[in-house]
């Protein structure tokens, strides 16, 4: 068992110097394990020695009658060595490290802590994600060990009819975040399932004075429930590590998104002084990146995108794109688009056009993009699935304005079956961010859905390839 | 009185060809008429002679008692040409074509009902809008004659706490669009105001028998309600007297931008059959644009962060932006995304450093980007009016992510304050895409807000130059 694994799949957890406040980090720590399905055991270290939510409460980690799986550290930084060495003693192999004031802190006592950390890790083995980490959520097991507010049920729940209790299970996929940052990471999640993305896990590691993004990189390549890799990093210990990671996960067929910081000399400045990473070498990176076929994401609209068409839909044959729209201005700006990133919108072959023009009005275009109009007596889809039969054609866009939006419900079951199909990737964009979030709920499984904008939708397409 | 004002005021309007059936067009403009503040006097013209809604009704445009300021005709393409002629014959000095087959038909018999209806102009001076376009909605007066779902009160009341009563006022402001496609042209208004842009008017030229881009961009700059002008270009009937516009914009101080769509054979080929616009020389296009000071938009929602910024910031004083989040990621991804636009992040003065670290606590980053941590003890808002201070600093700009919402939410009022102050350009971007409505509907006033990305952000910040 690849030791991540104990940590990510805890059966029992301690938060060790939680709050009496029932907000702030310990109660949204208490309300996401309570509002996730897999429920682990729970108990309160604290030197008041007061429960909460009734729940075992001690005033010592030694005093505590068993080890549990994990210990999540709530305590100050000064007070974390301590802590943390109490956990070791107890026999607590799995910590995460939520305190700031490490190798973050301008103090030169944050580097002295973040050492003392490392030499607990060193001297005992215990595995410690953070310092200054947001924690972890594991979504195939159901166990969110955060205090990110972007991952409880009610946060989802919008995106899905405001169901919280399906949330969760609806947010689950294919894809996984690891990221040096909480914030940046646990908002990717959020704003993923917003548009239609599925996640396993989400890693946040911090100022990584252990686990580091490599460890989790290991963890996911081995993990079945992962197809898709993305990775939030401002710097790495060990890219010679990484790179063989790289190459396995090529051989795998495991598909890595990296958005990798620190380009600018302000950011490079702020990376140090945020998790404590040195940001290195652009150009060794990118060579890197580039040999193992790793995705570099500058935008983190854009990172999604790619992670939605990698985990959604079946690679594309070729640079032929079909655009189909009931707009024709949003069938011109969406040619324009994704003319000029080198793909193409290519004349259909002369049967194609015969075919789609016995489905629409005189005054559609029917040579591609095809512009349906408002009359056309078929739906959107009828027209994508023509129309990706042709030879020329390898990858099908929808491309709608908010006056289509009503049309495309009646059509979202034939949308979902030629997406379903995977033999020709399939992405609609709708015009509207405020597109009904029953829609999203409702969305073709297997289509990349969710992007307003055709120059949004013209970078994953080139990744298809 | 300029010749589009009767037009785009009506006091009275016809509707030609209205369809019995309470869905569809009819039904949208009935509807939307109702909600809207300034309710025009409305009758009916239908050769069945059956009353909609209980207004008057009459079975050809002939019997009308009194000629009326605008007749919407939505008569099928093939009987358009004779309304158009008993509106003219009957004293009705504007009209709206909403059908689509003429110029933009296959058919060469299209080309022949576009040529009837430029004759009818020819020989009357009757002001014809479209055919093939989707109406106009005037926000200054609240006068809305379009078919379009995005202007309903109930499409724009969910950014506004879902205040039907109010969304029509909140949604005003001083950008107006002028569209060669309805549907872009629309959506780009509903997405606006979703960001908190406002809009003066919106108008759909569609295949322009007359009313054409210029005679609108000219009714625009002598409006006092329109300070900024988007525009959707598939092609140009008039490039010189444009270069006359635009000239005449910079003098007056109002800013135009434009999508100048065809730049793709494809593209160009779509163009030519959605509106019959011929795409022209794109080099010819660039140097007018530079000429007048016009910024070109590549993407829907870059043109609506432009719009913000150059509707809702003053001018910047030069390129230095000063960073301030609660995540310290989504500092780092900022400074490396403006950085690549050529602005800077410059070290923040000693002075300022020193003012900033007694704000925070000791593990925030206080150079540029500032990292105010989860921790601070102060608002954002506080720590961006301390650094906008700072002379090296001429933009600001706030990025959170989805857990710092709901602090955010208490500094709200300082922030507008900030923005509202109009010293600085004050740009916030919000994590999650699906913040909610109601801090849309409470945003200051003064504060370009609403995108998820430090990438989109950079594009109308470099704009503000």
């Amino acid at each position: 068992m690849n030791s991540l694994a104990s940590m990510l799949t805890p059966k029992s957890i301690a938060i060790v110097g939680a709050s009496r406040k029932r907000t702030g980090p310990t109660g949204m720590l208490l309300d996401a394990l309570a509002a996730y399905p897999s429920t682990p055991s729970l108990c309160i270290v604290n030197p008041s020695g007061e429960s909460i939510d009734g729940l075992p409460t001690f005033r010592t980690v030694a005093e505590m009658p068993d080890a549990v799986d994990l210990a999540l550290l709530l305590v100050p930084a000064a007070a974390t060595e301590t802590a943390a060495r109490a956990c070791a003693e107890r026999g607590i192999h799995n910590m995460a490290v939520f305190s700031a004031g490490f190798a973050d802190d301008r103090e030169a006592v944050g580097t002295e802590r973040q050492a003392a950390l490392g030499q607990i890790h060193a001297d005992t083995g215990v595995r410690i994600l953070g310092p200054n980490s947001q924690g972890f959520l594991n979504l195939v097991d159901g166990i969110p060990a955060t205090f990110s507010p972007s991952v409880m049920p009610a946060a989802l729940a919008r995106y899905f009819d405001g169901d919280e209790a399906t949330a969760f299970a609806r947010a689950k996929g294919k894809v996984a975040i690891i990221t040096q940052s909480g914030g940046v990471g646990f908002a990717l999640f959020n704003r993923g399932v917003a548009r239609g993305v599925g996640f396993s896990y989400v890693i946040s590691t911090g100022n990584e004075v252990d686990i580091e993004l490599n460890d989790c990189l290991e963890f996911l390549l081995d993990d079945v429930h992962t197809d898709v890799v993305l990775m939030y990093v401002e710097g790495m210990h060990q890219p010679a590590r990484f790179a063989a990671l790289g190459a396995r996960a090529q051989t795998a067929g495991k598909r890595l998104v990296i958005a990798k910081l620190g380009r600018s000399p302000a950011a490079a400045r702020a990376a140090f002084s945020h998790t404590g990473h040195i940001a290195g070498d652009e150009h060794a990176y990118d060579a890197v990146f580039r040999r193992y076929g790793v995705v570099r994401a500058y935008d983190p609209d854009e990172m999604l995108d790619v992670a939605a068409a990698l985990s959604l839909c079946p690679p594309a044959r070729g640079r032929g794109v079909g655009v189909v729209s009931a707009s024709g201005g949003s069938a011109v700006w969406m040619s324009d688009a994704l003319t000029s990133l080198g793909l193409e919108v290519p004349v259909l072959h002369p049967d194609t056009q015969e075919l789609v023009r016995q489905q629409l009005p005189t005054f559609a275009s029917i040579v591609n993009p095809v512009d349906i109009t408002g009359a056309a007596a078929v739906g959107a889809a009828q027209v994508l699935a023509t129309i990706a039969a042709d030879p020329a054609i390898d990858i099908v866009v929808l491309s709608t304005t908010i006056a289509n939006v009503a049309r495309l419900d009646d059509d979202r079951a034939a949308l979902g079956a030629l997406a379903a199909d995977r033999t020709t990737p399939t992405c609609a964009t709708w015009a509207s961010r405020y597109f009904p979030a029953s829609s999203v709920a409702r969305r073709p499984s297997r289509c990349s859905c969710g992007r307003a904008s055709p120059w949004s939708t013209r970078r994953p397409a080139t990744r298809w390839r």
